[in-house]
């Protein structure tokens, strides 16, 4: 045991559909041990129908197994959990929250699970956008908290667009600490079954894991005159230029990124005009993520014109936290205590 | 044998990637027999590496089983052949022509392969676009030369928009008898891998196959403001308003289908646009197709503002005569002597 851990006040627990993250977070947030296993909702489930276990008995050896040798240390720390272990398919479902929402009201609405071995788990709401198009979001909504906590300049009235890549890219337009409005893009999840399952896919070498010239040719294809007309057509270049002899196998991967990343932050930006913002003067941006993933974001969002976009990290961990914090689990900390995550670069 | 058969004059093949269909061609190009199977050039290839034969063999064999009785009956028919056959996969490659192109010109570019057994298959070439983004086609200019040879009214300065609705849309600019320009939709092949292998597809029931409101609704929020966001976007809507109870599980797969055909038709709408047509002002649109494909797309136009759409039906069959009138290789025909293929819808 180390002098760090001895300070341990929460175990913060970031479960999704395939993997659980958990965290053991010391005074002000502070990530001083953290394991993931790909142990999420979804193989869960699985092993339960596998060994016809009950739901209880199935998530409680998920965590068991993740945070088993924390809870000998500490058998008393409190216990958060956000994601879609708060879903219909999760461990306890807790409803959603409908957007405009506070991140500083979370912690208000978290659902309390009592399990069979007596451990008591917080879970934390998602959001619901129920105007325009609908949306939802379950373990996002602590990163955005995450990125807003440690934007300790924020007032109620400075707005903020946060990028969070991933399978599912989830933008999110917050005013103060009001989730406003928010949009998903099923980007990394597109990328992936086109990769694998597409005409597209059979001429490529090699998978998109670094930047490159032909990643860049996408997101300029996908920001010019020939991006208007969409992705589902731009998409057909990745052939169309391999078969004239301009795009080679082990750049079409790349390249695809390229074109998909592009067309999202097309997307983004035609999202945010239409809230009174202008393509020159949009509002600053907040990108929380993997880091590979978000430096193909940062070089997109360059080539696409916008500049200034800053990465924060360990936004799960600080809005665990944070949750804590609203929901009395933890001693309330002076605000200069936080960890800060804001890098100037991924 | 029958009458009509007695005057097979030509015989033609739509030899596509998974699929090769035959036609039994009579004066004017009528349709007198017609015989498909799924024989496309991937199935032969593969075939070929089971059985260890070489590449001539395996496509002959493919072809015996489609016409073999015809032969048996004229054996000297002259045979004209479309599609992926002419590519680098293909039988025998025949470069491809580069657009702006001639569609009355095909016939002097058909590439010929003599087979084993002393056949002669005359082998039309695919189009290249080279401006802009490079774009191909290979099997499309034939339906593409069918509608322009049933236009009779069709004059050297007259547009037209050809759409042809399949796994890989095409969309082609045609002034007078030149293929100006034309771009690919993989809306087709998008919608088969977002069913099968994301997690829209793991909470629909049945498939896209019959027009209903949740198609209409897929048409409309994809014209609408929220469409301008993209398809990357809204295609997370099948999702979104399945969790707030709006989009029962067998409404999802008609809606999924709506929303990319709606944003195809979006699409198609920029492009032409971008060459100076208005909205409101486009080109007489020509659809070929599968008959229940084409309704959708029917739908959907009408649904994105644009009526006055007219199906065209075979057009493939069509095209293949022409071709064989420019090659020589059938007796010149009265032009009124052709078989029709306009009708007021699909």
């Amino acid at each position: 045991m180390t002098t760090d851990t001895d300070k341990a006040q929460l175990i913060g627990l970031d479960w999704g559909t395939s993997s659980l993250r958990a965290y053991l977070l010391g005074p002000g947030g502070r990530i001083l041990r953290e394991n993931a296993l790909p142990l999420g909702i979804m193989p869960v489930r699985q092993s339960m129908r596998v060994s016809n276990s009950d739901l209880d008995r199935a998530f409680q050896s998920a965590l068991d197994s993740v945070i088993g040798e924390w809870i000998l240390d500490y058998p008393s720390l409190p216990i958060v959990a956000a994601g879609m272990v708060g879903s219909s398919h999760g461990w306890k479902e807790v409803p959603y929250q409908n957007a405009p929402f506070d991140v500083r009201q979370l912690g208000s609405h978290v659902g309390q699970l009592k399990t069979s071995s007596g451990m008591i788990v917080h879970i934390v709401p998602g959001i619901v956008k129920r105007f325009e198009l609908p949306n939802v979001m379950r373990g996002e909504e602590i990163q955005i908290l995450g990125v807003w906590a440690t934007e300790s300049g924020a007032n109620e009235t400075e707005e903020m667009l946060i990028g969070l890549p991933g399978t599912h890219s989830k933008w999110c337009f917050l005013r103060g600490s009001q989730i406003m409005d928010f949009e998903t893009f099923m980007t990394g999840e597109l990328y992936a079954v086109v990769r694998q399952h597409t005409i597209l896919g059979q001429t490529m070498s090699g998978d998109a894991d670094g930047l490159s010239p032909a990643f860049d040719r996408g997101v300029e294809v996908a920001g010019g005159t020939n991006g208007l007309v969409g992705i589902l057509s731009t998409m057909f270049s990745v052939r169309s230029f391999h078969l004239v002899g301009q795009l080679p196998a082990e750049d079409q991967a790349e390249y695809l990124s390229g074109l998909l990343i592009g067309h999202e932050i097309q997307g983004v930006q035609r999202w945010i005009e239409s809230k009174g913002f202008s393509r020159k003067c949009l509002p600053q941006i907040r990108l929380s993520g993997g880091s590979l993933l978000c430096m193909r974001y940062h070089r997109a969002l360059a080539l696409s014109g916008i500049d200034g976009a800053v990465s924060a990290s360990n936004t799960s961990a600080i809005g665990l936290w944070q949750v804590a914090i609203q929901a009395g689990l933890t001693p309330t900390l002076d605000a200069s205590k936080f960890e800060r995550g804001v890098a100037e670069s991924c």
